[in-house]
């Protein structure tokens, strides 16, 4: 195995390549503030194609899969071995920035760089994917590029329309280079049980690690979560003097409902329970509203997140007592609507002693961190596969245009990610 | 003064007119469902030339005055005695309903063809007055066509803004008929000293009198309001999963602050003190909320009504407190933005008392009743004119297409106008 030394040089003599890919996708999607790559918009492609370019100009192999996901391999010395995958997605939410899923197919790029840099030849192939379609906001289907490239996507997600231009999720993937009829019918492009590891980098998105002082966390787990995108409470409008017990105010069902759920949430993080329960839209109808009126209709989407499934059910049962409590209350109904789920994703004990070791090889400081977002890694964790990641400090959180990671602390992440791979994949 | 047996015949022969009115309404604004009359807009204008025919059918002189309100007349015997007014108003909200307003000029109409008809000439004039603009929705001003015709409108309230389409309130006169200029430089066209007295029959806009089985409410009094009509609270966008102690949550923010307000109104109602407290406009912004987007801003409108200038102090105070411990607990920022407020509106007990002799005297069940909403009514109170208002039992409140007001009950509180009527101006 190489000196841990030279690798951190390798990988600091990146600094160059790494801010060029980083200026050459920042001109994808730039919609000011931030940036815009919609799943399986042109934007995004675009994206897709600059790494192709990047990996094809490194000697790499690079291939599409059905679902239009960028295959980019270091081939091994036997290539019959299971590889190991390192990935993460280029889409982003609306004027979200340029590192929330980027960073980590850089840092792939990067690591793979630096150890061919170094003229080392990997044992097993050595994958870095550039996923499609992680932000399940546009088509609120998670994990759609993982999951299509496993063959584990819920069954009528092809037929989930973006939310933006109502087209389907099939004639998007078609329409970005993929062939959605192979998703439905062929055998899927990755077999879990023959991938060796599943390794992404990510930045925080929240500043855990700028809280701490460290440059680089070591993923404990990734949340799995409960979601209500479209709950509907229907009461009655009336003039705005409407005694209180005549009443029928949709809007004050859904502040009691949310705040009893925020109420659950204090208590059981106070008790060291780390969970997260978000209402993103939260909202009277527009076309009816109005100061002089009660509301008589209130929507909201819920996202409620933990990393074991039973404080999920237990968050599902305190929403749906909230729902109940909040109808009777104020005289409402509650429709529901669509519910989906996505399961807790277990990190490889091996693999993140194997990442601790290396960090502390390379004079690294790390800490451990729980995800506090769902990510690509927690597809793979479900279908079996060896998962783990690693967290770069962000300042400012994400999905939002004011991400704020140096690149100096990417580069620790991606030296702790190459010497991980020397030592698991370019000994012998 | 004629027999009050005769004079409530004499309304209930108004049943076809009366009918036939609301029909001809009926066709001003219906927009599927109910009904929107814009303040100055074409179809407000429409019910104004529908109203006008017929008085002019029944022989009163009909003027427009300056803020397009139309004053339908029935000279007195001493023209140059202070007259009785009798009116509301002709807007809508959108999608209102059609009585809300409209059944008040109806029964003012109503009630003077009934005495007509028995052959009375009133000792001084009593007119009729079809109101423009009550409904503060549309250009966030509460009473324009009273106060305008009163000379008391605010300062700037011409510059006001219509919701809907951004153009001024002048322009909107101007374009219905109007003299914004005239508002401005000359004398107003009512004097409040030379009034005799403003009487207003109106729906509930609660079901009341419903609850109590009893067609007609003597109005107690007209709540006052303190009002911020448009709200922000600006947190910080973030990722989903970001932890608790990171987040800026502005639409828990808000609901926060609603729940506190709304806690505060459920104690002081409990102790006897009525009052009522709405967020009508109650929202994370369209353009950027999301599911898997912890939000950033918000916004509400408030309205705070209560019958005692002392109990709106109170609660505008509660509501800054919360503001201040909702921005304190959730590291958010809220621009409260415009304010306004009306003043209470009291009811003349010598007027009152006459109207509930004349119901004694009809054999019809009145119960006094405070008004939980605003009405012209107010603005003539304060301005210093002996008021006073009917209310009409109503099963599906106002401000929404579902109001149900019987025109037997309606055809009730016009007899008892009617019938004190002619006992105030008649006689002799």
């Amino acid at each position: 195995m190489e000196a841990v030394s030279a690798i951190g040089t390798a990988v600091r003599a990146q600094r160059g390549p790494v801010e060029a890919l980083f200026a050459e996708l920042a001109r994808c999607g730039r919609t000011d503030p931030g940036f815009t790559r919609a799943s399986y918009s042109p934007e995004e492609s675009a994206a897709h194609a600059v790494v192709a370019r990047c990996a094809d100009a490194l000697g790499l192999s690079v291939r599409r899969d059905a679902a239009a996901n960028t295959a980019m391999t270091w081939p091994g010395r036997d290539r019959s071995l299971p590889p190991i995958l390192i990935g993460s997605h280029l889409d982003t939410v609306a004027h979200g920035g340029n590192f929330d899923g980027a960073a980590g197919v850089v840092a792939g790029l990067a690591a793979v760089a630096a150890l061919r840099a170094l003229g080392l030849t990997p044992a097993r192939d050595i994958t870095v994917m550039g996923i499609r379609a992680e932000e399940s906001v546009w088509f609120q289907v998670s994990y759609i590029g993982s999951r299509a490239a496993l063959g584990t996507l819920p069954d009528g997600a092809l037929d989930a329309v973006r939310i933006d231009d109502g087209q389907t999720l099939a004639a998007h993937i078609a329409r970005a280079g993929g062939d959605p009829d192979a998703l439905r019918l062929s055998p899927p492009a990755l077999d879990a049980a023959a991938i060796h590891a599943f390794l992404e980098v990510h930045i925080e998105q929240a500043p855990s690690l700028v809280e701490a002082g460290i440059p680089v966390g070591l993923c404990t787990g990734i949340p799995g979560n409960v979601r209500y995108p479209d709950v509907r409470i229907r009461g009655r409008y009336d003039h705005v003097g409407t005694p209180r017990r005549f009443r029928r105010d949709a809007a004050m069902a859904g502040a009691e409902i949310a705040l009893a759920l925020d109420r659950v949430w204090a208590e059981r993080e106070a008790a060291g329970c780390p969970m997260a329960v978000t209402f993103g839209r939260f909202h009277t109808d527009a076309a009816a509203h109005g100061l002089t009126t009660v509301p008589g209709e209130f929507r909201f989407s819920l996202d409620m997140r933990a990393y074991a499934a039973g404080v999920l059910a237990e968050m599902e049962a305190a929403f749906l007592d909230a729902v109940a409590a909040a109808a009777e209350r104020r005289g409402v109904t509650v429709v529901l609507g669509p519910r989906a789920e996505a399961g807790v994703g277990a990190v490889s004990p091996r693999i993140r002693d194997g990442l601790a070791a290396a960090a502390g090889a390379l004079g690294i400081a790390t800490r451990p961190l729980g995800s506090p977002a769902s990510h690509d890694a927690a597809a793979f964790a479900k279908a079996g596969v060896p998962m783990a990641m690693l967290f770069v400090r962000n300042a400012n959180g994400s999905h939002n245009p004011d991400e704020a990671m140096a690149i100096d602390d990417l580069l620790d992440a991606t030296a702790i990610l190459a010497a991980w791979l020397a030592a698991e994949a370019c000994h012998g």
